[in-house]
C-alpha cells in the first residue's frame, strides 16, 4: 500500500488532508505543524518565570494545553488525562496510553479546527491560550529516566564497521538483534542548545601514549528517537504485538560524537565519554497517531538474510516513511548571509530494525522501561553517499571533505558550525514535520 | 601510613574507636554499624504505608532521622540540611555537600553516644525515633538519575580479557583511563530483592544461528558503588583534587550478568541486555567520612606501567581498604540448615583506578553528574584465585566448578541460589561495615 493509499484509509478525522485550522499559519503547505500533526511539547513564555507547561504546536503558534484544561475545553481527556496535561513535563500524560492520547488529540484538533468557534471566536481565551512560538522557550518534553541508543541502520553499521574493522565490518549478531547500548540521560538537551567542544583522551595515529585535550574530530549523528509511554514492570517483557501501544511519539536526535575519543576508549565496553557530553533533541514530540498514515514496511530483508527470531518477527508494518536531512552553516556562512547547505538526506524507513523491535528487544530480559524513557535509532544512513547521516561516513573519515559555500571544507565540525537537522513525513496533501534540531559548536574551554 | 596509624590521627571525634552508643547492639565488635559508622539509608516501617524516610543505622536498629529533625534534635544540620533530611530519598541531602554531611554526622553521633541523655533517657522519643531493623523495609537510598559502571580491577580485566581475547587480554587504553560504560538506572533495586533469571538471545558454540530462551550462564559481579553528592553543571569538569567532595558515600553493588547473552551481543557497542535486567545494591550508604581512616594508596603501579595523564594523577590516597566477600547458599543448603559458603574474598584497594579518578574521568568531557547518580567500580578481583569477584573468573568459564556443601557444584548460578555479598573496613578497634547485598535467583518465567 502506498503512502497515498494508506492516507486514503482514514484512521480518524484527525488525518483528513483537507482539514484546516483557524490558526492561518498552520494551513501553509510548508508548515511542519498543520492541524493533522499536533505534536506535544513543554514550553514557557520567553522571559517569564512561569513553570514549564505542556503545549501543542499549531502552525507558528502553540496552544497552551494547561489553559485549555483549566478552562474546561479539554474535558474529553478525562480527569486523569486532564490532570496529566497540567504538569511540568509530559511524563504523566505519556503514562496514560493510546486511548487518552488519541482522545486528547481529537479534542485539540476540534478546538483548532477552522469551523470550531469555541476558541477561534473567544478573543480573551485566545490571548491566554495561544502563544507565538517565537515568544516561547522550549524545555525538555519529559524527565528522561533512562536513555538508550541503538545502531539500527545496516548502512551505517556497515560503513563504520568497514573503517574500523575492514575484515569484519558487520558483526555476526547484527542481523539477529537490534544492537544497542545505554546512553547518558543527564546531558540530553533541547534544540537549539549549543554544544561545547569536549575535552577528552585521544591518541594520535603515530603516538605511543595518549593525550588529554580538546576533541579534534567532532561529529553529529542524525537519528530519530522515541519516547516510551506506559512502561513495563521489572521482570516482564513487552511482546512485539503490544510494543506500539507503549510508544508515545518521536523526535529528532543529534547524538553528538567525539570520534577521536571514541576510537581510543570504545573497546571493550562501548562508547562512553565520546557520547556523554551532549545529546540534542527536537522539542516537539510527534505522536505515533500523527505518523500513522506514514507507517510502512521497513527495509526489505535480503534473500540471504537470516530469519528473524520469533520474538522479533513483525506482525505489522513498523517502518516510518520520514525524510531526514542534515544541513550545516558555518559562522562565516552566517556572517555572509548564506543559507545552510544540505549535506545529507535519508529516510527512516531504511532502518534494518524498527522502533517496535527496539522496544521489545530492550524488554526481552525483563528490563523495565518507564514513561518518558528515550530510545534512539542510531545514525540513519541510506545506501547512497548523500544519505549518510554523520560526517564520519559522509566524508569517509575525512578522505572526501565537503565543500561549503564560504570556500572552506569540512572533514569534521569546526567551532562556530551550526548543525541543523530536519525531518518530515509528507504525501497526500499533508506534511507531518518534526521542526528542527539545531546546535552551534562552541570552542572548548 | 598503616590503617592503625591513620586511625590514630583522628579526623574528628566520630572516629574514636572507644566511643560507645547507648544502643547496645552497636557496641558488639561484630556489628557492621557501630557509632563510628552511621550509614544513611531510606526505609519505612514494615507493613505501614508511611512514605519512605531517611534513617541512620546503629547496631541492629535505625534512627529515624525525620523524627529527630522534627523534634529539633538535629538543628545542627542547619535549615537546608534539616529540610533535606525530611524527604523520601537522600538526593536533597546528597546535594548539600561535605560540610552539612559532616555536621549532621557529628550531631547524630552525639545523640547516639552512650553519655548523651537527650534521646537515651526520653522513652517516648526513643519509641518514635528508634526502629528495629527487622521491623523495617529498606528502599532505594536515592532516586538514581544515571548509573555508570566501570571496569577498574586490572585483575578482572586481564582475566576476562584472556578468556575472550587470548592474544590481546588487556586493551591498550586500559592503563590510561578508567574504562566505563553507561548502565541501566531503572532496574537498580535494593537487597534482598530476588533476581529473575532473564530471557535473552544467545548462540550455542556449535550453532549457526542464535536462539531466544532463559539465560544459562547467570553470574554475579562483586562491586563497590558510590553515590554522587553535589553535581557539576553540563560543560564543566570536576578536577581530581575536588572529586572527593562530590562523593557522598559507598554501597555494595551486585552487577548481575547474563554471560551467554553478553558474549553474543557485546560487540561492538558493549554490554546491554546482559546487564540491564537487574542490579542490586546494599541499602546503607556508608559515608566517605566514616571510611576516612581506611583511605589508603591504591594498587601500586608497576615499573613498566605508563605514567598517568595529568588530569588523572592522584594528589592524595584514594584507595579504600575495604574487604569484600561473596557467599553462596543453594536452596538445598538452606533446606538442610547449612551456612552459606564463602566463594571469594577481595579488597577494594586492589583496584587500578580509584573512585575519584572514575568521577573525574566521567566529567572530563563536561558530562554533568547529578546528586544521587550511582557510579560502580566493576568487578573487584585480586591477584589470587580466591579473590576473583565473579563466577566467570572464579570457575574460569566453568572449567573449575566450585563444590558446595550440599554435594553439588557450580559453574554458574542455579535457580534457588542465594548470593550474599558483604564488605567492611576493619582495624584499630572499629568495624565500618556495609551490611549485606543479597538476592535469590528465581526461575525464568
Amino acid at each position: 500500500m502506498t503512502v497515498e493509499e494508506k492516507h486514503a484509509v482514514m484512521l480518524d478525522e484527525t488525518h483528513a488532508p483537507d482539514r484546516r485550522s483557524w490558526v492561518e499559519s498552520a494551513n501553509d503547505p510548508g508548515s511542519d505543524f498543520p492541524i493533522q500533526n499536533l505534536p506535544f511539547g513543554v514550553f514557557r513564555r520567553r522571559g517569564s518565570d512561569e513553570p514549564p507547561r505542556i503545549g501543542v504546536a499549531i502552525g507558528d503558534a502553540i496552544a497552551d494545553v494547561r489553559v485549555l484544561v483549566e478552562q474546561r475545553h479539554l474535558d474529553a481527556a478525562g480527569p486523569a488525562g486532564g490532570c496529566a496535561l497540567c504538569g511540568e513535563s509530559l511524563n504523566a500524560f505519556m503514562t496514560q496510553g493510546p486511548e487518552v492520547w488519541n482522545t486528547t488529540r481529537r479534542a485539540v484538533a476540534t478546538l483548532l479546527d477552522a469551523d470550531e468557534p469555541a476558541l477561534r471566536d473567544n478573543a480573551s481565551l485566545r490571548t491566554q491560550a495561544i502563544v507565538a512560538q517565537r515568544d516561547a522557550e522550549m524545555c525538555l518534553p519529559a524527565v528522561i529516566g533512562d536513555y538508550t541508543d541503538f545502531y539500527c541502520s545496516i548502512h551505517h553499521a556497515t560503513n563504520v564497521g568497514s573503517m574500523f574493522r575492514p575484515d569484519n565490518p558487520l558483526m555476526p549478531n547484527y542481523k539477529h538483534l537490534p544492537v544497542g547500548y545505554h546512553g547518558r540521560a543527564s546531558s540530553i538537551v533541547t534544540s537549539p542548545t549549543p554544544v561545547r567542544r569536549p575535552f577528552g583522551q585521544t591518541i594520535a595515529a603515530d603516538a605511543d601514549t595518549p593525550a588529554f585535550g580538546p576533541c579534534r574530530l567532532l561529529d553529529y549523528e542524525m537519528e530519530m528517537g522515541f519516547f516510551v509511554g506506559p512502561g513495563n514492570p521489572l521482570g516482564t517483557r513487552i511482546p512485539l504485538a503490544a510494543a506500539r501501544s507503549h510508544i508515545f511519539g518521536m523526535v529528532i536526535v543529534n547524538d553528538w560524537s567525539a570520534r577521536d575519543v571514541q576510537k581510543w576508549e570504545y573497546q571493550p565496553l562501548g562508547p562512553f565519554n565520546a557520547k556523554n557530553f551532549l545529546t540534542s533533541i527536537s522539542p516537539w514530540v510527534v505522536t505515533l497517531a500523527a505518523l500513522e498514515p506514514y507507517r510502512v514496511d521497513g527495509l526489505a530483508r535480503g534473500a540471504d538474510d537470516p530469519p528473524v527470531l520469533d520474538y522479533l518477527r513483525p506482525t505489522e508494518p513498523a517502518g516510518f516513511d520520514v525524510t531526514v536531512e542534515v544541513l550545516i552553516a558555518s559562522a562565516a556562512m552566517r556572517d555572509k548571509g548564506l543559507d545552510p547547505v544540505r549535506v545529507s538526506t535519508g529516510n527512516f524507513q531504511d532502518m534494518y530494525w524498527s522502533i517496535t523491535q527496539m522496544l521489545t528487544h530492550h524488554t526481552s530480559t525483563g528490563c523495565n522501561l518507564r514513561p518518558g524513557d528515550l530510545l534512539a535509532s542510531g545514525t540513519i544512513s541510506g545506501p547512497t553517499e548523500d544519505a549518510r547521516g554523520c560526517l564520519l561516513e559522509r566524508t569517509w573519515r575525512g578522505q572526501h571533505p565537503i565543500a561549503l559555500p564560504d570556500g572552506t571544507e569540512r572533514k569534521f565540525l569546526q567551532d562556530g558550525d551550526e548543525v541543523i537537522m530536519r525531518a518530515a513525513a509528507t504525501g497526500a496533501g499533508a506534511r507531518i514535520g518534526f521542526g528542527e534540531c539545531r546546535g552551534i559548536v562552541m570552542p572548548a574551554e
